[in-house]
């Protein structure tokens, strides 16, 4: 398989003649934010452009992102800053994915959740009813081998949620790895595995990919991934906009989780090369994630269509 | 296969009855340290008066541990101040085949090498003569997602070694993940896997295998491990010892690495119950690792063999 030359699972560069094709058979765009929205803090060309002149056309919109460092209500006013009116419902990040998680399996209300994370993980947590413990909190915490000393850990942790974290450090390693291999039956969940993430404009930067595999790598036990490419959110977002699979377009800037997620739900699908995904990656012949169309950024849709 | 049933496999409980049979044929024991030796800062019980017994019978001793973060000068120096002679060069640590490694692949002198580690690993490296950065001194450094900063890193880094780093943080994850993807051919080089490690005497701690796990996360690319289970080392002892490895006993507590190690260099296996690996584990039917005996501590090689 290759999506450059297989005419089967080819996968078509956006342009003025297909553009129309998959506007008129969608009725929802599902977008992911960074490397498609923004990248940073900065937003990306023409996005606000874009997403009113949908919004105008009666398109439905939602967000899809693995970045579990905010809260659906965090992102919301990102948003308002960067100008866009987008409301905390119409926002589906991975920090809401673990919670609902835990909400949906019946996760036990006098159990804790310990998080290797940020903010996000803890107020969404917060707000389905959870007690979270960890975080940034314990980004200042250090857990030095010194002889004699007992690292303790709450016995009552029934689960450990794991996300992007830049105050990883050694004494939350050690405590959701105690937890996972001492509460019996404690979960490891990941909000995702994505390895790098465009964090800042400027460059990439590790991504939960890495703290996941930090845990996986001292607990040896595979996590429950509740973010994308799992299609975990999928029964969210049909329950709030009763749309079918088919009639919606996720648009992202990763093959192994947009596209992937896009592909298991039964959407349309876009790249965007704005992201950390090249022409070149997509149509290397050791990848096998074909997104139906590709382009650049997401105002070539805008563009494409004309006025 | 099964380490208790099948009579081709099976592990041997080591008795009075067996124990003169491997001792006479083994000219050299390899001692793991953690878990066999001691635990943390303390002595298993036995093990000084064991190791002077063999010493006293004319067998040779190597000390062989993939705990990174001492030199084989620091090793050394733990062993005296617990009251055990040991020389420096009958001690092989990961630090030491991390800069072994670069030596024997003529690793130019002119590149740098970024440690995710501790001290054991900048020494050794510069004991080799090569230029170390990061460890201990980049655990005090904080980078943090900040917009329009840049990170830096040094484009003359050709290596970036990992090991166990109880001061892990964003910065040296970022640092060592922006040195294998943006560096033209830099090396991943792993000191060990180990998931976790006896580090204090009261409990296990996570051990390199998380640090590696998450470089391997964010790079998505594979390591060379130096350390156990690889036979790298070997080639050492054996140009040190001149002894062939049929004649040789490797003792640890590890399934994954010591005895792995062993078997893969062709020598007789020695399982001790003292430190991660229990008999369950050993006995389970997912266990695919057969030590030739086991037993619950060194010390019981000279109770056996009597006086």
């Amino acid at each position: 398989m290759n999506c450059k030359t297989e005419a089967t699972t080819a996968s078509q560069l956006l342009s003025p003649q297909n553009v129309r094709d998959l506007f008129d058979s969608v009725d929802a765009f599902l977008f992911d934010c960074d490397g498609v929205i923004w990248k940073g803090d900065k937003l990306i060309d023409g996005v606000p452009q874009t997403l009113e002149m949908l919004r105008s056309k009666g398109k439905k919109l939602m967000f899809v992102t693995n970045n579990s460092t905010k809260s659906r209500r965090q992102y919301a006013k990102k948003f308002h800053s960067l100008g866009i009116a987008v409301s905390e419902d119409e926002i589906f990040s991975s920090s809401f994915a673990a919670a609902m998680f835990l909400k949906v399996n019946d996760f036990p209300r006098e159990k804790k959740v310990y998080v290797i994370g940020e903010d996000g993980i803890l107020e969404e947590l917060e707000l389905a009813g959870f007690t979270g413990l960890g975080g940034t909190e314990d980004g200042k915490k250090t857990a030095q081998l010194k002889p004699d000393t007992l690292f303790e850990h709450d016995k009552s942790v029934g689960a450990v949620v794991v996300g992007l974290d830049q105050y990883i450090n050694y004494y939350k390693l050690q405590y959701g790895t105690l937890c996972i291999r001492e509460n019996p039956g404690c979960l490891f969940i990941a909000t995702n595995r994505d390895a790098v993430g465009h964090m800042t404009e400027l460059q990439e930067w590790p991504g939960a990919g890495c703290m996941v595999a930090a845990i996986r790598g001292s607990t040896q036990k595979e996590p429950i991934v509740v973010g994308k490419p799992s299609t975990f959110l999928m029964d969210f977002l049909l329950q709030k906009f009763h749309i079918t699979t088919s009639k919606m377009c996720m648009v992202g800037d990763r093959l192994d989780t947009d596209i992937l997620f896009g592909q298991s739900a039964g959407c349309r699908t876009l790249l965007v090369l704005s992201g950390v995904t090249t022409q070149s990656t997509l149509q290397d012949p050791s990848n096998h994630v074909c997104p139906e169309y590709y382009t650049s950024k997401v105002s070539d849709i805008l563009e494409f269509l004309g006025p």
